[in-house]
């Protein structure tokens, strides 16, 4: 094929399976909106939280907020890799998120740390439940998902010691 | 009164009037929801975009996220600073943003470029005519608010020029 | 005229009317000196601070200072723009500060953070209550004070929530 | 709409009336063509300027290039953000700048900074003529104006100082 | 032993087993031929490229360039630390290579596009081949490996949606 | 001659000849006129481009304003080490640039590369012309010409290469 | 739950059976204090190293150290995200290291080469024994584990060629 | 002692005798108090400054009065480190220091430069005169101090020769 | 003697009397062991410390453990330019080191402060008892340990004043 | 011509006559052919060098890899901007570099340094013999092989001083 | 020749006829000489200057040394190159420079600028005499001396431009 | 006196007694000579060392040698503090040095080590001699002299080891 003559084919994504791509795609589709839904909290404690220690946790808020969004879009950008494109819009955030939501209120700096704590946990427990599962199909996309978990677990274990509780 | 008896008296916001930090903080609240839901639909097309121009406009939505994340948060900050905290969850960015929806599907570049451009322009529009009330009851907001707009507008040409019309 | 005679004329500073030139200058001079009282309080409680939040606050003090520090040559420069020097002394900032001043001594940090956020709360009202009627005289000098306001007032909010009251 | 079929519709620039985009476009472009010849003016004195205090004046020159190039930019796109597109040629700031012309010699540094002053002052005291009036129409574009007088009567202060005329 | 006399005896590199050196060293050779051909042939075409897309994809390839640059590093001293010198020279990529050559003319953007696609995915799908065996004999290598795989298949998805294909 | 008695003799400029000094900097007054003028029909169609890749333009447009008016730094400094005074006031742009002049109004992404591209060949080329001659007066001159034909000559390529034409 | 009254429930960490929590604490344990070792030994040579190549075997170990201080860290933390509070304390490494001790004396460069080489290499060889078992009960501290051996083993072979020894 | 129990014992600050302790804190008071004015005054004359030379001397001066504030803080925090919380408030500073005032208006930069000496020359050698007994006592004040005598004699010298005094 | 040439003799350290720099580096292990002591214990107490403020900790901790191994490094390379090898390993620190040992657990944030500020005190104390008959020896080494106890005084009033104890 | 109609016509790169772009082209293609494969074998040595001095060549090697890279950069895109494709194919480096092929294998460090410098004074006196015809064609070709050859030359003497030959 | 073997053949410098590289040796040689001692008389300035304008003088002098320092390397490096040492030592440097001397005393801002100008002049002129000549035996050596004219003369200008004379 | 009206009286430089000012200063004098020396030997040996470790010692010797030019920057500048200016001309550095010259020849490697730390060791040692009686005249310059003692020596351990002696 000369160079200069695209033809009409097409390029595939990674993975010979439609199916497998599909699959996986949906393993992502679930993480990303709750990764989305955990930086839209986040933010909403950083300009809700009072307290003794508000500015500390305001501005470690901060933080993991980025984290949240970087890893957002590493996930999504695997998941269109794979030809799925994902849904990170508001609409399905509010409804596919399973990520417990928080109310509309002055919060105090020990309960910012006590509920995101338990949120950031559920939010790895899932991601962990599925990596082998995922890794059958394909060790890409498993390798991605090894470092959303370690990076929600050591977010879980900053926030936890925050409790008093043995770290 | 010594330093170290701190009184039960609380702090207030600035503003003397309750009621004008209400209406001050609920114009800033509907600014937020679509400051936000633009940030979630620029991320949307950022992983959607296809055709010959996809780099460049995948480039190019990540600023522009940066730039409604950095107003957002600025606009949010500006609100709980007179005493009102706002919602920026996601469920009710679904609910109340007036940003239309867009589709979950590849979009061709000339289409971002298009409805991109339609969304910023009727969230400045918005903003912009609610500029002289808010500046009649806190001043420092009209000027948060003139930046939002500014900043929106000139995104606006950005978009447009790019759609061939003329400048 | 040529370019290497240079007239005995000289070069008014902006503002035909003399008048309001020194009526901007005299709003500019009350606000230096509250600002420069500021920055010494912070630095005097950043030496003094005590308790379990103490390093935090020792931290966040210096931040304060440097904002206060910032917008002080900002409004002592404008005020000098447009000729009228201001007074930025000791003497005048020990006798002319409307800031209520502090004891020497330890104090506990929550008390640091009470009695900064009335301090700041007071330089601030009192600056915006001149904010229209500076605006009628010159819109530029206007603009410099309400970005002092704003940052005061972001400032006071910080500040507020650490009391653990209603953000 | 779907996002695929791009309408044959255009997209209008801020400011509903036609009249008012295009008399503000009219107050952004004289200010353009005297800033960019401020910059010329300033380039040909960088390379002209003698004396004992030459070398400072060099350098300081360049500070000055910076911001009205930089000023210039923020002036001309806000011009085209409202659909006005300006004129910035060698032709139109030629004929259109209001900017009094300087010699070709080499200059003392003295001279310089007396022609500078003067021409900067006239600048600046010719868009803050227009700011009320400009504020009705648009106060965004009012916002753009107040941050170019703010910067050019501080320069005028940085000039006129130099001159030993009282600050 | 004492520090200062040093044995006749050798070390030895990671794994027992030489065979599986050698093994993981042809791995690890052939992806490193394709890699440094990829290197080439992107800066071929940042020289060739023309049309109207030709300045975006010209800038674009000097990041692929500097990726495969990086990746072929990496491969190459895993080779070299597993204790096999891997062959980077010119004759080696020449005739080992198994990227499709390119030929030496002017090529338009949108064919430089699809052209590296193709190349880009041929050479993912191949290491992604080997990926299961590799990690039976040693998993750091298994995690090198799927490195290079993650940012191909990266790659590939940022060309392919420039030639408007589904996402 | 001590070092506090300065004697009323002056320092010379290089070159001997007052002829050659003269010749050499009308050559470069020339160069400089061009380049400015570049640089102001660049940040014009830097503001006035539109079109599918006017984002793309209008970004490479300042990398281009930026080395025109550093090399018009550099020209116009070696004229005045050499004692000539250069004119780059807009008169003198307006009149003796010999760059065709473009029109005020939108102009199309491919219109732009295409007139920049014939511009700036044109100026390359009439400076390529000068530099044998110049050379036999002046190496240094001729060093500083060299690179200002090599950088135009380079950006020439550039664009060319975007109208599709033969790179 | 609201989020004002925090349950006396406690936050667990993650992987639900403690008794895999405590084998997996136990083999970071034992990594750590190996690591530890490395970088005071890598100190103590530091001061210590003598001969013709002494000065860039100094600067290089300081390299090492940096990366032995950055994986104990990952490591350590790793350990109590998992809820196992690791030993990192002078008395532990003194006792429980794997590392054969050095010498305080002079030492040759070349020796210096050597005895490193064996300590990275015998703790390299440690860890990847265990990345299988480790990877059945946790994939996330099996991927810890593999980054600590792939920067051993490079680093043994950077370390190994100085020795002469084929590569 | 567990770490669990804090016991009622204080932390006492170095330098066993109390009376050293306040003595050392004295001294350290009445340096802090001289280098606030010094830095209150170096900004007045910021604003202040006319004349030929102005604009470095306006430079100049943010330079001084930066390391006046870093002298400051480093003098304040070893007194609070020895236990003696030291007085940097307004109304100490007008009633303590030992720096002469300024008066407010227009100086000339020579005059700045002249009284500027005077002041900087008049600190140094009361801190100097101090070196040898506050050595006796505690030789890391000691050092503190010398630090500061250093900076203040260098800052004397660059502004002695301003005045065309013999180096 | 040529440069070709180098005699069989060798160069000596600072220092004519050999057991002074012996004395001199006795003296500089003891604090060598100390500070390696407690860049351990800091790390331990970063990984164990839990409570409201022990984000904060964990990071001011990371701050301390810097500057401890940056501390023991200059006293260690000080003693080896004395031509005494210091021990800095960890059987030596293990033994020689007089800091007291933390236990393995869980440690409230108070109590690390506590905990910390004592052991610091201690260190600070020991080597100030030394610091004159160390300047009887070696000016240079009193420097270094002068400048060991300023910056350990520092840390331990940083660390006093969260104890809520009189700054 | 109008700026929206974009003309037939081509435009030509620099050198009136085609021939004399043809035959610099081929001086450039040689160039470049031995300079990209003299990065490859130096990548080739990187992994291959052994012995004591192994580790300061192994980093050496990429300072020139980095510099060969860049100057077959500039190279080929001179030849571009001529209207001369070059071809950087593994296939045309194979068969036309006159750089002397190494062998895969360890190579002693002496060994890299002698066979290295060998072959950069080969490519680098194979460019110096044409400096002058090329200048006499083009004297930008000519400035940028000149900055090609003292890059080269002075590679050749830090290598050269290595083999402890004369400098 | 195997790459194990080193030859004892050695390696030459460029250049084939020793006598061109003996004398293009020797002129390096004046010219290094020459920079050197300008480096030392920049900094003998440096500290003797005294003036109203001694405090830019005394910067812009670090400047120039900076700029000395820098071109004296390139230049002794190009003739080691060339296996030419040069003699770079104070005594060679206090015989052999043809810069006039200073003398050691305060001298005044003027009489600096006036003295360095005449000097700098001088130098750039013996450069600039020799540049034909040396461009015939070596093309690079010619490109070096020009980029080191086109330095001086530029300072040369700096300086002689803050004597009032004519630019 | 006012600040308008500089009287004619001079402001003296530190230390009340002139002829301390003189011997300090001739202290100075000597030390500043020895390390512009170094620093000239430095750069000789940088262009001269030849030998397989010749490319390590080139780099280190600029590292040196930067230190010296800054070490004699920071001497000399106390000395002119004290009113004395310091002679740093080629010819006093020729005849004053005592650092005993080196010859003009190619350098083995270990020579140059060998030589240069035999001469820094002389100048420590001088240096060093003389802190004692320095001291009892003025603290600020024996706080200085000691940081030169501390870097030459640290400087000589740094090459003394490289001889293979006991570090």
């Amino acid at each position: 094929m000369t160079m200069d003559s695209v033809a009409n084919s097409v390029q595939l994504p990674p993975l010979d399976n439609p199916n497998e791509r599909a699959a996986i795609g949906a393993e992502l589709q679930v993480v990303l909106v709750d990764l989305i839904d955990l930086s839209l909290i986040g933010k909403q404690l950083h300009w809700s939280v009072i307290g003794a220690a508000a500015h500390g946790v305001h501005l470690f808020l901060d933080e993991l907020v980025d984290q949240w969004r970087e890893l957002a879009d590493v996930v999504a950008e695997r998941a269109v890799t794979l030809g799925f494109i994902p849904d990170g819009r508001s609409s399905m955030v509010a409804t596919g998120s399973r990520v417990e939501p928080v109310v509309v209120q002055s919060v105090a700096d020990h309960a910012v740390v006590w509920e995101l704590g338990r949120r950031v946990a559920a939010v790895a427990e899932r991601v962990r439940a599925r990596l082998v599962s995922v890794g059958g199909a394909d060790l890409v996309t498993q390798d991605v998902l090894i470092r959303v978990v370690e990076m929600l677990e050591k977010q879980q274990w900053l926030l936890r010691v925050q409790l008093g509780e043995k770290a």
